[in-house]
């Protein structure tokens, strides 16, 4: 297969193309599922190995002081704070999305104490509904109830009766982006606090939490971020917030003076009351290392180029023999778009077995869908262009109907 | 320091002496603080740069397959279990103890929904009587109320109008053991269900879990366990009670089927609805690999020796001239005590940072204790000679009392 020059010339005047080279990947392969797991930053090896050998092994527990160990939960925090587009003291790593989200909406609703409706929508990701869902099994539907509308009925479904907005900004399954800002300012109209869920849009285009008076947020560390495999997620508490509220999972780490051992909970001041319990070391030095990749990202560079890349796709994919078999689920407006492309085909799942047999790493997504993570970091327009290439093949010669490709794994 | 023969004797015919080859231990280092983080196990080395170099570094997402991510939650649950006298079924590794004591304390709860009172020591671990204070702040007095004692007063405290007794097997300042037996058939007699924290017992001694009718546990990964620093804890539900609750911090990683993205949250059977967010994988690795330290071990060798090591440590403690410096708040009575030493002093911190200086790692707890932790795989008979000879010294020449020894760090 010979990349037309215009592709090349793409990659050649990237402003990004360098960083590729910061990651590890492996060879003959086209990684596109970066949305889903992050590849492994180089710096990430040798920061593992030095804490698991030297630190761990060595200085033991004094590590908690000498290494910093206390401090990395904040440290790893206000190393994606520019990145969500958030002040100081605002956003802090740990536990998972399935947690913060537990902290986060039970503090919101605690600012909303006449209202009890957690509005959603109906695909948002599972585990965010799950959770709302589990504190209404704790709390009883008289003080939290989930509501979860349609994309089309969202906007019309905020109203006076609604005490918190969770929405995940950009879409797992079709990659569609919402209006931050727009949403944010007709919940506050309405006196509705917003939850957004950034997993797949930390790391993958500028955000603004604090520009866009943001209430709370959480993050996810091992997509965009590139942080590992279960990375700690992370979580956004606007200042203006912070000292009205008391998280429920109140473990020792966020007591005010853990090492003194005080019988009775004392929240820490800021956003440390938002830790549970002990931080995982070797996790958020994993992360902590990940991120040093983004410290001379201009991160309008990044939202850029996850444009260009759709559309290189989108357009090749429209000239392709293959383009009728496919519904394109992602928006074709870019302002709409995460950073990913998602197409249905009920075929889905044997197509994208099949592209992986071929070396191109796109991901299934129940029932229907062929995704495509989009990032910038690493992917070049060649991998884009050569990718449509294989899909269109698959497509004409139907390999995907090969019954190697239908068998169910059981991460899908 | 000439370590007597006798002492040297019982290093010579120790069932254990071997598996010491098994740790990275630091030169001219006596670490007594494996009750806090233990050390690192040799092997954990390789299998955190393999599950970093080639499974996330170039197998990347389809290593939760491949590589057996998915299940390594259960795997790590299910070799933990054996060390906790469970059969198969019951344990999981995920979380923080922290979070896993709010969702077996909340389904406790459930159990017993007549109670509220969740009956627990004044002295048990701070973050175990912070996390009922949360549940407390988010149910309600009404639904969920913390009854703190005193050790005295325990017994009698155990009563038809307790929900739940939480206790800390092994208290982790004085090293108090718990009659595990016994007071979980007392409050069932009551009709009381138990939660034990088995943070400092797991890895320490022989536990009969199944046994002892236990109903619920939570554990530690890093100490007795050496899993890392902020390892992942495990939690043991019975399976008796499996199928009558329903833990509240639902995640999709608790769901039936999480793969199918079903909007409404179906509790997995068994313990894996105990897991919420994706499992933190690099940690279940280290973990993984740090257990296999004990595939060998007789947890009887390990009690027996742990309390040999007491007993040397105590004799020649009161044969020292500064026994009566110190109050020994360790039980003198082997089966009342965990495996650890305390001894409080006024100068408590300014001591236990002289014998870090002098290379004999033990570690201080507010507001008075030096606390030296037993830990049989790696401790050695002439470690604690060798212990108690440097303490008499500093104790003797009162070097505890130079300046630099008074200055505070952030973790004690």
């Amino acid at each position: 297969m010979i990349c037309p020059e215009e592709i090349l010339a793409l990659d050649a005047s990237d402003p990004l193309a360098a960083k590729r080279n910061e990651f590890c990947l492996p060879e003959q392969t086209i990684y596109l599922d970066g949305n889903s797991l992050g590849p492994l930053p180089k710096g990430v090896k040798e920061a593992v190995a030095d804490a698991v050998q030297n630190q761990w092994g060595q200085d033991l527990i004094s590590s908690w002081n000498k290494h910093g160990w206390i401090d990395l939960a904040t440290q790893v925090g206000e190393q994606i704070a520019p990145l969500v587009g958030a002040s100081r003291g605002q956003v802090i790593c740990c536990d998972s999305i399935s947690i913060n989200l537990f902290k986060l909406i039970s503090s919101a609703l605690q600012l909303n104490p006449e209202r009890q409706i957690v509005l959603s929508q109906q695909d948002n990701f599972p585990t965010d509904l799950y959770m709302v869902q589990g504190l209404t099994s704790l709390l009883g539907a008289e003080r939290c109830q989930l509501k979860s509308v349609t994309t089309e009925q969202l906007v019309d479904a905020i109203d006076e009766s609604v005490a918190v907005l969770l929405l995940t900004h950009v879409n797992f399954r079709d990659g569609q982006r919402h209006d931050m800002q727009a949403l944010t300012r007709l919940a506050h109209d309405k006196g509705v606090l917003v939850v957004w869920d950034l997993a797949h849009s930390a790391g993958a285009m500028p955000l603004s939490l604090d520009q866009h008076n943001v209430d709370f947020a959480v993050g996810c560390g091992y997509k965009y971020l590139n942080g590992g495999p279960g990375a700690p997620a992370f979580l956004y508490v606007a200042a203006r917030h912070q000292r009205a509220i008391k998280q429920p999972l109140q473990g020792w780490m966020g007591h005010q003076t853990p090492f003194q051992f005080d019988p009775d909970y004392q929240a820490a001041e800021g956003v440390q009351q938002f830790l549970a319990g002990t931080p995982n070391i070797l996790s958020l030095v994993a992360l902590n290392a990940a991120l040093a990749v983004f410290a001379d990202v201009d991160m309008q560079h990044v939202r850029a180029k996850s444009i260009a890349l759709a559309e290189v796709f989108i357009q090749q994919l429209s000239q392709s023999d293959c383009t009728n078999e496919f519904t394109i689920c992602t928006p074709l407006d870019a302002p709409q778009r995460g950073s990913q492309i998602a197409l249905a085909h009920p075929y889905a799942y044997a197509i994208t077995q099949a592209l992986i047999d071929r070396g191109i790493v796109a991901d299934f997504r129940a029932p229907n869908l062929v995704r495509f993570g989009l990032t910038p970091l690493y992917t070049r327009y060649q991998d884009i262009w050569r990718t449509v290439q294989v899909l269109s093949e698959i497509m004409q010669t139907k390999r995907y109907l090969d019954k190697k490709y239908q068998t169910r794994q059981k991460v899908t």
